[in-house]
Order: structure tokens, then C-alpha cells, then sequence
């Protein structure tokens, strides 16, 4: 790691001196024409010289030299998370990169794979981002935060269902999910209600809540409600189907619509009659609900957009002394359809 | 842009001086310590003395200083493509991550939207990565890759359909998905063969060399095939199946088993007989494909292990200068089930 191979297949990586050198002006210069810097006035033809020679020898200026000349860089670094990544989740993500590409950020998401909580944060923090948004979980602690500050970072947003100290929050509650998926369910007469709950690693902070809002909305109504652990797989949900009749259920939220599409399966092969015998409903609102017989009901979840997010990032950059906000941001309503 | 705000909540960036003085040592001694240079001997109480002065000043090393000292960073960049993300996918990157970060490189996804090839290329090499790991398409072209090695990355490595020249390619030669499918379906006698092409931009990568893997099959014996583009929704795939019976289709290759899924729910509802009078195969091998009745047929790929894709990450980085290695990836095999 001490040899220092400034050379690619034998030539050297050329520098903004080399730029200089060849347009015939200060590297100064050469720094203003290439980041666009409008404060200094120079003339048309010097820069396009400038650009010329940047050009010929293959010069890109250095992110990481530029963030230390100004102490900050416009990078937003987003913490990838280890959830699977669903449809819902995967058009907001893109929907996000673009607004904040229009407002002229970089976003590059880090994998904090095999890492602790703190040296995760370590490890953005070594990026020096203006910048931390942190969807879900991602293992973000109040000491990572406090970390990531110290190393420059003037934001960090949290999208997920709590907020953590010295942070922007966006919560995203999902007891309202469960909450509307339970009332439904009371509401068409059931009295015992499941509630799928996978088993697979890292949902845990979505299925929890969810769970949580199925019970405050049935036993209110005095009606029962029992956790179902589920693996997404074809033997577990079989097992499940063939003590159904034992369990006594006569309806079911299935955490989303992928699983109810595995249970659904599982009910039907095992002869329970959906909706008579048992009422289905999943959740995020997937085409495929809309293919299975019966058509699946669902809960539909608002999602925060992408764009306002975004603005919420350039806010507290600009204002890294502001005090937290904190936004409720998830809205569900039930789509009934013909499984409940 | 100009003015250089190193301050956060009224704090400065605690720096590798701060840490030095605190610990009564040489700033030397604190980056031999903090960077874990072995081949420096420095005493364990030394060394705990920098780390605990680091640890109170919540000191972070910079990645950027750093590497603009060593040259080059840790950094494996990876653009991320726009491309809708299956799980078939999602686990590999995860695996890949995985095993980039116990060879102790840095896994950075860069998301390249709104930007031009070139231009998302020259922000790439901003960020001064060892290698760039371009999976699927994400716009790299051979000037590109001239760029990025200029800035120093060592190793460009591309995972899809093509290789560019100047780098490194694992080859995942979609045609044989398709060959696979074909040769199923005239096996079991289909004479006019439908192939799905979804609308969805992004996707063309793989849908166009699987039909031609189809057409190389089936036409071989003798049989036609008819390209059906289709939107990943309910009314296009109706109007679809409603002039199927013109179409005069025996079997339909349905790009992938979530297109199958809504094709064959389509064609159910207007009546045609799966597979009596159409043959239906999907790809990818998927959970849903079994919960189908009748239970999908399927294309099983064997993709690239993210193990050996990050151990030809460090080989490449090792030896820059080795001769671009071209490898192909993609087995696959047809998994019979009752929809063909």
C-alpha cells in the first residue's frame, strides 16, 4: 500500500499543472474555468483554451482535492441498506438521484456491509459528505451522527420509521399500514386475525410496527390477533396451510402482497375458501394483487416523494444550524378488492 | 461555493495535527498508527495512545487526503444502472459487496442519471476509484473507460452482455436464455412462438439478444417466431391475450417468469387453455413461477458468484498491466414444469 502508482498502463495521470502548462496560463485559471467558478471574469477564448487542453490530455479535476480546498463537497451519501429491495422502494430511489442530480449533488450509496454501527459511520464519514441520508435502517446510532457531523457532514436525514438525536426525520410510520389492513379486516366481520410476519433478516423494522397496528385496530373491536412467522418459501407456507383450520383464523394480513401471494396459494391448495372461510389482505399495492384470483386486497402506502426529499437535503445543507424537523410522512388506505 | 464553511454546529473538524499534539507524537506516527501501516514499528502503548487521542477528538482520516498521498484509494466504484432491479440481482450485488469489503476495498454505487456517457464517466473518475465494476449497460463507452484509467483507476471491469475495449469482461451472453426457451418449446412442438418485449426502458439488453436465442432455436426447426412488445401492466397484456386466437401462437417465450405471470393471467381470462393450446416459459427461476397454476416453466441462470467477481476485482488492480480477460457466464437450463 506505501508504493504510490501514479502510473495506468504507463502513462501518468495528468495534472491541472499539465493543463496549465499546454493552454499557456496559471493553474489558477485553470481552476476557474474548469469549476465553472462565475465570480472571476475570464475571457471567452481563455477558456475554451483552458477546456481545449483539458480535453487533449484527458485532465478530470479531482473531487477529493476540491472538497479539501473547500472544506465540504457536494456529495450525498446514502447508506445502502441490507433489506431486499422492492418495487415500491426501488422507484422512489431513482426518483430521489434524479432531483438531487438536478440541484447539482453527487450520490453515491455505500455499502456498510460487514461493518459495526460506529465504523460504518467511520467509514462515510472518510468520504466527507455535505450530506447523510439514511433510508430504513442502515445501523445510523446517535454517536454515528454525531461523528459524521464532526467530519463536515452539515445534514443528515433519516428516512424510516424513528428519528435519531441531531437528525432530520421523515418518519415513516408503519403502524398505519397495519392500522388500515386491521380496521378492514374487523370492519368485514372477522374476529381472529392473522398477522404474516417474515422471517427473513432486516424486515423486522417494518413487519414489528405493522403488526403493532393490526392489534391496535382489532382489539379495540375486541377481536384476537396472532403473529404468523413466515419464511418466503413454498414448504413453510404449505406447513402453514395445513393447520389453518386449527388456528381458527378468519383473516389474515400478510405483511405485503408477495407474501399473500405465497399464503393465498398455500389457503387455496389446502382447500380454505378466500374470502368465505378466510379474508386476505397484503400490502404496497403491486400489479401482481391485481393477478391473483381472487383479486387481492391491499393497503396502498403514500410514499414521500423523491423531489421533496431532495429539497429537504439542499435545505439543511444550506442551514446546517437548524433545528431538526421532523415529518410524518406515510399515508395508507385500504384497496378492497375480492379476497376480503 | 466560495466560501469554506469547515465548521459544523460551531465545532471545527477535529484534524490529524489535533491528534498529534494530544497524543505527543509526530503526525507520521498518527497516519502509520490510524492507516495500519505494518511495515512501520511503532510500540502498542504508542499506538493506543493515538487511537484513544483519535477516538476523543472524534477524529475521522479524510479518504480523499488519503488517497492523494497513496495515489490511488480503495474505492471500487460501481455505476448504478437505471435498469428496474429483480432479486435475482439484488442478491448478487449483495454477495459482491460482500466480498469486495473482506478484501478491504470500499464498494461505492454511483448513480450516473441525467448525465451523458461521457460526462457521467468524467464524474466517476472525480471520485478517483482503483476500479470501476460496470454492471449491465450504465453507459460506459471506450472513451470512457480512456478517461477513468487516466484518472488512475487500475482496473475496469464490465459485467453484461458486451465488452468495451480496454476492459476486463465477465460476458453474460443473454442469447443462451433465449436458445434455451426456444429449443423447449419447438421440443415440444411449437410451430409459431411469441417472445415477449417489455416496454419498460432499460430492459432492452436483455430482451433483444434473448429473442435472438429463441429465433436461432426455433427457426433452426423450422418454426416462426413473433416479437410481442408488452407493458409490465393489467389492460396491454388483455388486449394482448384478445387477439391472441389471430396471432395463432402455439407456445410464448415470456421474458421473464413476472411477465409470464401477467401474460398467462391474461390469457387464462380470455379463455386459452395453458399450455394445451399455448405453451408458456418464463425466466429467471423465481418463488412465483411455483405458486402459478398451471406452475410456470421456467429458464434457470446460473450467475456469476460475487466471490470470484471480487477476486478478479483485486487481481485486476493488482496487475493493471495484464491483458484485458474476456470470460462467459451465463449458464442456463430450462426448468420443466406444467405450462409447457
Amino acid at each position: 500500500m506505501s508504493q504510490s502508482p501514479k502510473q495506468s498502463a504507463g502513462r501518468s495521470v495528468p495534472t491541472s499543472a499539465d493543463v496549465a502548462r499546454l493552454a499557456g496560463v496559471s493553474r489558477a485559471t485553470v481552476s476557474y474555468v474548469l469549476n465553472n467558478t462565475a465570480a472571476v471574469r475570464i475571457s471567452e477564448p481563455t477558456r475554451r483554451r483552458v477546456r481545449e487542453a483539458a480535453e487533449e490530455l484527458g485532465y478530470v479535476p479531482h473531487a477529493a482535492a476540491r472538497s479539501l480546498r473547500a472544506g465540504h463537497s457536494r456529495m450525498v451519501l446514502m447508506p445502502t441498506a441490507h433489506v431486499p429491495i422492492g418495487p415500491l422502494y426501488s422507484g422512489f430511489l431513482n426518483e430521489l438521484q434524479w432531483a438531487l442530480r438536478r440541484l447539482d449533488y453527487t450520490v453515491v450509496q455505500y455499502a456498510g456491509v460487514g461493518l459495526e454501527a460506529d465504523e460504518a459511520a467511520r467509514a462515510w464519514a472518510e468520504l466527507r459528505p455535505v450530506a447523510v441520508v439514511s433510508l430504513g435502517r442502515a445501523g445510523l446510532t446517535p454517536s454515528g451522527v454525531e461523528l459524521l457531523k464532526r467530519a463536515g457532514a452539515r445534514a443528515v436525514i433519516t428516512v424510516g420509521p424513528q428519528q435519531i438525536a441531531g437528525t432530520h426525520a421523515l418518519v415513516m410510520d408503519q403502524t398505519t399500514v397495519g392500522r388500515a389492513a386491521g380496521a378492514h379486516l374487523v370492519e368485514r366481520g372477522c374476529r381472529a386475525v392473522g398477522v404474516v410476519m417474515p422471517e427473513e433478516p432486516g424486515l423486522e423494522m417494518f413487519s414489528v410496527p405493522r403488526l403493532d397496528g393490526v392489534r391496535a385496530a382489532a382489539e379495540r373491536a375486541g377481536a384476537t390477533v396472532v403473529p404468523l412467522p413466515l419464511r418466503y418459501e413454498e414448504e413453510p407456507a404449505d406447513r402453514l396451510a395445513a393447520r389453518w383450520r386449527e388456528l381458527g383464523l378468519d383473516g389474515v394480513f400478510a405483511y405485503n402482497d408477495e407474501y399473500a401471494m405465497l399464503l393465498m396459494r398455500a389457503l387455496q391448495d389446502a382447500g380454505i375458501a378466500i374470502p368465505e372461510e378466510t379474508a386476505v389482505v397484503g400490502s404496497d399495492d403491486l400489479v401482481l394483487g391485481r393477478l391473483l384470483r381472487p383479486r387481492l386486497s391491499t393497503v396502498h402506502i403514500d410514499m414521500v416523494r423523491g423531489q421533496e426529499l431532495a429539497e429537504l437535503v439542499d435545505r439543511a445543507v444550506r442551514d446546517p444550524e437548524a433545528a431538526p424537523e421532523r415529518r410524518e410522512l406515510l399515508a395508507s388506505r385500504i384497496v378492497r378488492r375480492e379476497s376480503s
